[in-house]
């Protein structure tokens, strides 16, 4: 079992990137939450974000990929920079209905870590169909909730699950281990392997 | 008075690959409502986005900005694609507040037309300053709610409205003609006169 997806080989200049930024300007708070809104969630960094899409698509060129899909808000930024290397559109699942949607939509429940409440997700059956090969991209892994439920639209709408790309996993909690022993390939940039919030220490897998 | 800020000179290429868009994937609805939400607001046409986000460039490349502000979560796409251009970062404010975000913010309240409330909207008082040159960009504007609770944010902030790009104006809502008459600077990517929810004929400025 491969218990990481963290590429160490071709990509490794972009982990590095990565993990550096992190290190720098990265704040570990209380209840294991670690503050990247300087540069991934809030304000977001553009070239980092470059750098970031072109290695997930050097990461999942064998898939065929033929859609993106995000859940609003924070990984719009992400899933549509790295779109731009795949040539590909993006969906983003969207929270509560909105009066703007037609009845026509997939829907699943989504516990949010961030916000301690639970979401109605929603994506039109307009843009997801069995003929999709999708990734799925997002900013953060932990419990894995917020991937689990774009993998019940996907899975509800027929398509395939190509796989998982996300920026900074939480490794201490359960989220990618239990996606991978599920089959899924879930590749993430950065896993943290542990977190001191009174040293501010962040270690990386 | 200069009522609308439509380009329609060096910029007729974008205006045209956009409103064609429109005129094509465009869904009238009753109320006054578009639906663009095969290309725009939840699945995403990079390839349109990157004209859209050039465009933008060439329109404000007279002004010194160094920031992108949108609102989540719709602006999101078209404001990181359009960074890219400008090689600067964006922000984006945010709904409600979330515990990964400090007491330390500027906040607003914006009424949305799409979802008939009231949100609180937020930014970090360390991503907007008085050093802070910005521009909003949004995919839509109809009664300007949002892009003047931006404006509130940047001017809480002591920063500089350097100008107001906008995908998709509702030229028959008065939120642009208002923005305009305060001396601000905004510029649509396509504006629409008059719909018609009967015959689902778009009408542009």
């Amino acid at each position: 079992m491969i218990k990481y997806g963290k590429y160490t080989k071709e990509g490794g200049w972009t982990m590095e990137l990565l993990e550096k930024r992190i290190q720098k300007d990265g704040i570990v708070k209380a209840g294991n939450v670690l503050k990247v809104d300087s540069f991934l969630n809030h304000q977001m960094d553009m070239e980092l974000f470059n750098e970031m899409g072109k290695e997930f698509r050097r990461i999942f060129a064998d898939r065929p990929v033929n859609k993106i899909l995000t859940i609003e808000a924070s990984g719009i930024g992400i899933a549509c920079i790295a779109a731009q290397y795949f040539q590909v559109p993006v969906v983003f699942a969207k929270k509560a209905q909105s009066i703007n949607l037609d009845g026509e939509v997939y829907s699943t429940k989504i516990e949010s870590f961030t916000h301690k409440r639970v979401y109605d997700v929603i994506v039109s059956k307009k843009y997801l169909g069995p003929e999709d090969h999708v990734l799925i991209l997002d900013d953060f892994l932990a419990n894995g909730c917020a991937v689990n439920g774009l993998i019940d639209l996907i899975e509800s709408a027929g398509a395939v699950v190509e796989g998982i790309g996300i920026v900074i996993e939480k490794g201490q909690q359960a989220g990618g281990r239990l996606l991978r022993e599920k089959g899924y390939r879930v590749e993430s940039l950065a896993v943290i392997e542990r977190m001191n919030e009174e040293t501010g220490e962040i270690v990386f897998h």
